[in-house]
């Protein structure tokens, strides 16, 4: 596969050689093309797509980052759109659709192939995030009486709309879904047998709308590389491969770190200043909120403040140990739920065992701590009061980072909300509170 | 597929109904098996596993958290495990192999099938996070001159060896790789073709030695269900399946998320107390000098905070949300790199783009403080004071947020280890010194 660097590519657009930079460019693997294309300004994006053959195009397309496919598709042709989408699978196309303007889409809908158009119209009807939402209609269905010879016969028939093929799915009469059939086994299969003798009866499918979450789980569980979509009533309607829920896979997982720090999904690298700003207000407004309540805490301290101004110097000690103590117990945590390791049965242990760490941690932590403020400061008093606050803070770190993302469990509210900025307050305010109020009854 | 609730479960084996439980036990899926095993106390959970039979059990043991795993072959009678062991894939088997004593995995290799006990020697010799140590070594090979029905024979005879079969591998008489054979062109092809003419001649193939990350990659980038393994003068050795690489993804996505908090991926959900301490302690040692060198920066203003006790009140506001933002800031220029969104070239807007954010949202945030000081103190200067230091520490946040990560890419260390402690030390500086200082000059 031919190789072109961002150099090179530069060459080619300052010195205008369109011809030589076309023929390199439609070499490349699409994904090369789309890492090319994120480096390049809005204008010089639109100008080496255009460049681009219809089927690379068709490639290319589905991988763009959405700003990027904003611009393209705000200038295309629609004749050339028309072709390029005539390349691409339906859930592709699909995907590609639903991005554009209504009138747009539209009119495009009306000139692309009918076939097409009516399986794209359709899926553009189910929730992105769902078995729908995921699968392509590009799909070989078979009768359960054909014999070995008629159905190659049928594969042959369709071979060149489906790509990777390793399933094909067995029907009865009304569409219904009965069966896999393997390749494999068919290749193997002598030619009196018919597809219900060679099919795996037993078939994993999706119910159209189950949620993109629980597809993933069921190709981490069952390990397979494709999984059929039906309807309520076990209507064949298509199928869904691997290659894009490792896209889903992707996703979620990003979206748990963006929960975490409250962050939205589309706030991404190149996402306008405007757009970020306007995501991450309402998320920093209610740390306002968290960080005037802490700060009302230290308020109640205030005399002894103005006593033992040194307490001011040391009290940040406290709370950023505990906050980062705690935010460790929420990854854990938060991970072994999303991964399925901590049930609503084994979670006492869990946070047993949290407290259990944070403790320990805060003792050996606190020890230091306790040394370094009696040698900087000489008060041993002092040192006790600081160490005992951080011990007390990392069993509230414990506690706190480990119960409330298994209570939102509960709850049913998605645990990657439990974010840092909840867990931080807490430990904040017990950090704050424990360090200045053992110092307020204790140090002279 | 039959199902089976923990507190079913439980009644079997509180009534040591173990005939009954048996018969349903085996009739679960495996992951199914792994879940419940989960939620059972160390010696349930080998008497469970006691009542596998040997084909269930060697789809349930590859799937096993490690510390489950531990108890179990601590117990196991080798002759029962060699049968397990016979009846996986090779690279399950050299999995759970390097998870055991030295004088029992010689042992059990010495026990089992002797091809198998090579091939898994072998294995045991890549690193586990390579192609190598990734890779099965069931695979069909077929020579380039082979044809039609001489390949189905192939096929046929080692059928039975390689699970969810959708390639066969072309190889000269060396058995280097020259091609991928597709099973359904094979099927739709005429008697008297060649494998070479079948073929697809250019290979996507991993070295052996290339780590898995990579690996994950190439499956991302060609959309793949299997890659073929070579050494380094392109003999094949194995294959790779897509399962496997779902699973590298989950690991590394739990390990970025990890890394951001500075906890290590084998620190889990029940990882015993002791050996969490062990892993936390380091990191939050770090955390401790961190934290001194913040409180030494506050230090620098006692006599300030001597004078207007108040400042201390106020103070946690402008480092918390300087933290949160610049959390923010480094989860979205992380994932951005993650993805490959990120490259050096664009760099330079994306650290523009988060600077931007930090100053609008600081002026906005800002002002929201400056009015509650104002209202709750009554003292103008000092609103101007808290409100200006959130804006510049906003400022902070989005240039270091967004810089270091970017600075430790290019010096290629891993820009998750970046973490929140490093971050965080830094708005809190930023916060503590401009709120601390502007207020040393101005506040009365």
């Amino acid at each position: 596969m031919a190789e072109l660097g961002y150099e090179q590519l530069r060459i080619y657009l300052d010195n205008q050689q369109y011809q030589e930079l076309q023929t390199v460019l439609n070499q490349l693997h699409p994904v090369d093309i789309v890492q090319l294309l994120n480096d390049l300004s809005a204008d010089d994006q639109k100008l080496v797509f255009e460049l681009l053959d219809i089927e690379v195009a068709s490639d290319v397309l589905p991988h763009l980052p959405d700003q990027i496919l904003e611009y393209i598709l705000a200038d295309i042709h629609t004749n050339k759109l028309v072709k390029i989408i005539d390349e691409m699978e339906t859930d592709e196309a699909a995907d590609i659709i639903s991005e554009m303007k209504e009138e747009d889409s539209e009119e495009l809908l009306a000139k692309i192939d009918q076939q097409d158009s009516q399986n794209i119209k359709q899926l553009l009807n189910y929730d992105e995030d769902s078995a729908g939402g995921l699968m392509q209609t590009e799909i070989i269905a078979v009768q359960k009486s054909a014999k070995r010879d008629q159905l190659i016969e049928d594969i042959r028939k369709n071979y060149d709309e489906v790509e990777k093929l390793n399933y094909v799915y067995v029907v009865d009469d009304e569409n219904r879904l009965i069966g896999n059939l393997d390749i494999a086994k068919l290749l193997l299969a002598k030619p009196e047998r018919k597809a219900e003798d060679i099919m795996e009866p037993v078939v994993i499918s999706a119910p159209v709308d189950m949620d993109q979450e629980h597809v993933a789980n069921l190709f981490r569980k069952y390990d397979i590389y494709t999984l059929p979509v039906v309807d309520s009533e076990n209507h064949l309607l298509g199928r869904i491969t691997v290659d894009d829920i490792i896209d889903v896979i992707d996703e979620e997982a990003s979206e748990d770190a963006y929960k975490m720090v409250g962050l939205e999904s589309e706030d991404r690298v190149f996402t306008s200043p405007l757009s970020s700003v306007k995501k991450r207000l309402p998320w920093l407004t209610l740390n306002l909120f968290t960080a005037l309540l802490v700060s009302s805490v230290v308020g109640i301290f205030e005399q002894t403040i103005a006593r033992l101004s040194f307490l001011a110097v040391l009290m940040p000690i406290v709370a950023g140990l505990g906050g980062n103590s705690g935010t460790q117990t929420l990854t854990v945590i938060t991970r072994g739920i999303a991964l399925g390791e901590l049930t609503i049965r084994n979670t006492y242990r869990a946070i047993f065992k949290e407290i259990t760490v944070g403790l320990i941690n805060g003792i050996i932590v606190g020890s230091f701590a306790m040394l370094i403020a009696y040698l900087l400061r000489g008060d041993i008093i002092l040192g006790i009061v600081l160490g005992s606050a951080m011990v007390c803070n990392m069993f509230i770190a414990g506690l706190v980072g480990s119960l409330i993302p298994v209570i939102m469990k509960m709850l049913k509210i998605d645990p990657a909300l439990a974010s840092s900025v909840i867990i931080t307050m807490l430990t904040d305010i017990g950090g704050f509170a424990s360090f200045l109020g053992l110092a307020t009854l204790f140090v002279k």
